[in-house]
């Protein structure tokens, strides 16, 4: 996975430390838009992250699109195994009326 | 929360039980239409119906709108807590054709 400052990749940390992150990617955005992705279980935190910081920190945070996916996992046993996976882009509209 | 034969609740059973919930809905509804409603942990297994159903079973199910949202859960011991919540609208393109 390639690193990028707008994507956030959600793992098992507390939720907050993604909402931290995403104040932080927003700020340093040029376009105001950050993605914030997962996979498998993390995917109910990745929908945590974005209403905590839509809620409670940035109430101007829209929610421009969801998808949802297959990831192809190689097993370490042999054969594959599919891993859903969610991707949740969000835009600040302050930013875009700066400009 | 108001049962409809169109709106499918994702909770902690195997995939699968909602995958052929999903199917079974899907054949009774008029519209084509089936909503997947999920919340807190379980919004990961609602993403993991729709990509098993869509793969596996039914290749013409589309994903018309994905949402997420909070709702306010009243606490046993006093206060309220915020539960994150998703709902994905699917539709069968076969359904449509046939009207």
């Amino acid at each position: 996975m390639s690193r990028s400052p707008n994507v956030i990749y959600i793992g098992n940390k507390p939720p907050m430390n993604y909402v931290m992150a995403l104040m932080q990617g927003l700020s340093m955005s040029e376009s105001g838009e950050v993605v914030l992705k997962a996979r498998g279980r993390a995917i109910s935190r990745a929908v945590d992250v974005a209403e905590i910081a839509r809620r409670r920190f940035m109430t101007d945070l829209q929610i421009s699109k969801i998808s949802i996916g297959t990831e192809e996992l190689e097993m370490e046993e042999g054969g594959k195994k599919g891993v859903s996976t969610i991707e949740i882009v969000l835009t600040t509209s302050s930013k875009k009326a700066e400009k």
